[in-house]
């Protein structure tokens, strides 16, 4: 019987039985991944040398560098559409694996498929004149709503079941948008107040 | 030696313990439950019939309960100012546990602490004028902020390492902002936009 070659492992098949595990059971361990991949976890730490440290970068690497551009950096288009595609790009992506966030936002960002997905932000905020004084804030706020976003695309459809209990103004409310299309609705307009809120400083920085 | 009460297991009791286990482990098991209560898992379910499911209800009773809506229900206070402080001590409460949001988010909300916070903002949406049939919208919109700064809030500080990697646009903004409060920062920007999107919305209704 053929044992397994040495060379089944690399930085890239640990991040993805990393992802996999993430998926399952909410974290990882290096036993763990190991154990997903029939090795020796001294085999693993042969290929991250950086431990939990890397593989959590290493994940995030994969799955930002999963996220298409493409719409927001099309020349042409006004910078509000360009944005708008950035976050919509940026929330998909996310929005599949959302038990992986909690992870991948708690460590610092040094990675090149990471940090170039903000570059196309703060390169928008360059161009539109937002002082770089306020393009942290700006990119911070940003983030929140695709994080946050990516994460409510999880929630059960319906999200509000109230039953009996005495909340006349959601029992209201939930009937007329609890479906399928909530979330993405509550994102659009999300972003609606996002590039409202950039317009302003654009106005106050005039 | 004297045998653990048998009365130490109340739904509160398990709530904290799983609580306790998903900010170590970003999940949680039964048996896992059992053990740091020291108790036999046959005892678990016979507190909590409804098992896994009923655990994650009793974890977002616990967490929501803790929201402070003080500020947010003010007489007085202009709907903007309440807004603002139903989104700030949620999200507050939120950042505490940033790795049960997944699993509280993928849970369907009948359990009546979470209903009732709720129920505050589309109580606000209605006594401003916001048409019933765009209050779902507003209140996934409000969740994406919430839910997302909390995860930021637990980003590393600087959350930015970019080292030489050519990134020129976030190179050259980061030094401004990229501090302790960085997140808090980028939440109050969003609560703007937010606010923004509502008073368009207000608009189209007059």
């Amino acid at each position: 019987m053929a044992r397994p070659s040495k060379n089944i492992l690399s930085p890239s098949i640990i991040a993805e039985a990393a992802l996999t595990m993430v998926e399952r059971d909410h974290d990882f361990t290096i036993p763990g991944i190991a154990k997903e991949l029939g090795v020796n976890p001294s085999s693993l730490y042969h290929h991250v040398r950086g431990g939990r440290d890397e593989i959590i970068n290493l994940m995030r690497e994969a799955l930002y560098g999963r996220i298409d551009l493409g719409a927001a950096t099309a020349e042409g288009t006004p910078w509000q559409g360009r944005l708008r595609a950035w976050i919509r790009s940026y929330r998909a992506n996310m929005a599949k694996l959302p038990a992986a966030m909690p992870l991948l936002v708690g460590s610092p960002v040094d990675d090149l498929p990471t940090l170039r997905i903000y570059e196309v932000a703060f390169a928008i905020l360059d161009e539109i004149g937002i002082p770089a004084e306020d393009q942290v804030d700006v990119v911070s706020m940003l983030d929140a709503v695709v994080l946050g976003s990516a994460l409510d695309r999880g929630a059960p459809v319906p999200m509000w079941q109230p039953g009996d209990h005495a909340v006349p103004h959601l029992q209201r409310a939930v009937p007329f948008g609890d479906d399928d299309d909530r979330s993405a609705r509550g994102l659009e307009l999300a972003i609606t107040g996002a590039v409202a809120a950039i317009e302003s400083l654009i106005a106050e920085a005039a």
